[in-house]
């Protein structure tokens, strides 16, 4: 039996067609990788080979974390906006930020893998490059986000999250904002508060919770065994995460990602960070920011990429999910890692 | 030099970056295929292993064209809607209908190497089974697609389209007619037409036109390569096609697929067809009918997979097409197919 679910923060139905039934054992795992690399430009010894280093974290004697400008950015940082009219569509000019965080000076770490004061620095550099980067006005929105393993996209073994910072702000997030703003609006509380109290409630979708976060399976999940995870308190701007909190998120990623790691044998995932948009760019909206600190809340997505569960979406447009939520939550907490 | 386009449609910003550059010859072409698979229930002498016959097409002593349920299918056509309510979420049952357009009897055919009266054929499934379900006042549309080749989600190497027939309107779908509509009350055209008229005056994103049709690059592609057909005359609803339309449009994507073909090593790639939805199902909306009429024109949108195109957009989601879609028409404009 299936059903069509709303997810009322991207508001886009998904059929969960549970009946298709894949289970963890359903999933490949990936080939065996290589555990150093002397041709990599992120492996220790090959920094001269990266474009100039724009932040470091060191834990002990050297470094930890390195944040480097992607080589082949999508964005460059140069030059003004140049907004502009092209007939009946709009164009701006290629500017922004696009960078690369060496999350490890070891080829074949893994966030899961890595020791919880290194994690610490991956986590302290998103926070550092976003605090930086926002003080630019001409972007709007900095996204973080990590493809990890071939399948999600990923170029190379070595573990990267990477940073792209646009004069825009992505559609994805935009219409989660616009939904966020329309609830507070009329309920003046916050649709995450909402949608975590309901979920503590029901209890079914809940992957892992620890003092300050959760992990869950959403309801109108898009893919099998997608995860969210949540600070529990209402929490806007990821910036504003303190040191100690960082630690927290760190340590409660790892866990998750060794539950789905030993669930569904190592799958390659995209990972991506909202958090609230730069509205000290948006200087045409003056109360932009004050709204923003009550009716958002920032998240972290993880999306398996899981060998059967593709394709489908790219051609409809909209989502079948073979794997119910609850039954992904149910495995991911049940898991013994 | 990069840049952001804006998609006046679906109000999506699209990063284009063509120094990435990539070019026909970057793509790889898929492994060759079986010609012929005694255990595909779709081959002929299978044909009691698929459910129920929907639908055939003959051309001279046997079938060239059947609609089959799909064995699998997401959604199922019993059953009322129960619409309801859970908590801060929606849910409707999975009521719908997934067919499988079987086009072909030949195991390796392929659209642009069948006869041009079997794509007819075709054609012309896509307009009997859409007139059908309309037909069905649960259901608000009726997407057909077509997933060619594995990278695209197919299953099997047997040429099929699909349908899936759903009590929502894909967001996709949902999106671009609002647009439409907006374009419309603001000024009275239909913001399609309107595009075209734009993209003949410019002529760089023509990839090929005829007396009926047209095949564009977009001009905010999301994908390299990504192609749409538009008929040249404004038109709503496929189902109003007539039968030397129907035709007239086969010849046409024969010619579009073919260069695709040749320019890119025969890729994987999916097919959606974007026609109005089921208005007769909108029974709280009376006008909203003859508004559609006005506002709306169905297009078919190919999108192909090529290697080294994908990834990026599920960790960031949004899009970098690494190949302006100038340059990619103009490829496939000269390309000897």
């Amino acid at each position: 039996m299936s059903e069509l679910r709303h997810d009322p923060v991207q508001k886009r139905w998904v059929i969960v067609s549970s009946d298709r039934g894949l289970r963890p054992g359903d999933f490949e795992p990936p080939p065996g990788e290589p555990s150093h690399d002397a041709t990599c430009p992120f492996c220790t010894g090959n920094e001269p080979h990266t474009p100039g280093e724009i932040w470091r974290h060191t834990n002990g004697s050297d470094w930890s974390v390195r944040v480097v400008p992607n080589r082949f950015p999508a964005l460059a940082v140069e030059g003004t906006l140049d907004r502009a009219a092209h007939g009946h569509y709009d164009t701006i000019r290629g500017v922004g930020a696009h960078e690369v965080i060496v999350e490890s000076p070891d080829h074949n770490a893994t966030l899961e893998s890595m020791l919880p004061e290194d994690v610490f620095g991956v986590m302290l550099a998103w926070r550092e490059r976003l605090k930086d980067l926002v003080r630019d006005r001409r972007l709007r929105y900095v996204l973080i986000f990590k493809n990890h393993g071939e399948a999600a996209g990923a170029t190379r073994r070595h573990p990267v999250s990477q940073l792209i910072a646009t004069p825009i702000t992505p559609r994805t997030v935009t219409i989660e904002l616009q939904s966020a703003r329309e609830h507070f609006l009329l309920k003046e509380r916050c649709l995450f508060c909402d949608i975590l109290r309901q979920e503590f409630a029901e209890q079914h979708r809940i992957v892992y919770v620890d003092e300050h976060f959760v992990s869950l399976c959403p309801y109108a999940s898009r893919f099998p065994f997608e995860t969210h995870v949540f600070p529990r308190e209402h929490r806007h701007d990821f910036r504003l995460t303190t040191d100690d909190r960082l630690r927290a998120l760190g340590r409660h990623l790892q866990v998750v990602l060794r539950r789905m790691g030993k669930a569904l044998g190592n799958p390659a995932y995209n990972l991506m960070l909202h958090t609230s948009p730069n509205a000290e760019a948006t200087v045409t909206r003056p109360n932009y920011w004050t709204t923003l600190e009550a009716d958002w809340h920032w998240h972290i997505e993880i999306l398996p990429r899981l060998k059967r569960g593709a394709g489908f979406e790219w051609g409809t447009g909209f989502y079948v999910n073979p794997t119910a939520p609850e039954d992904a939550a149910r495995f991911l907490r049940e898991v013994d890692a």
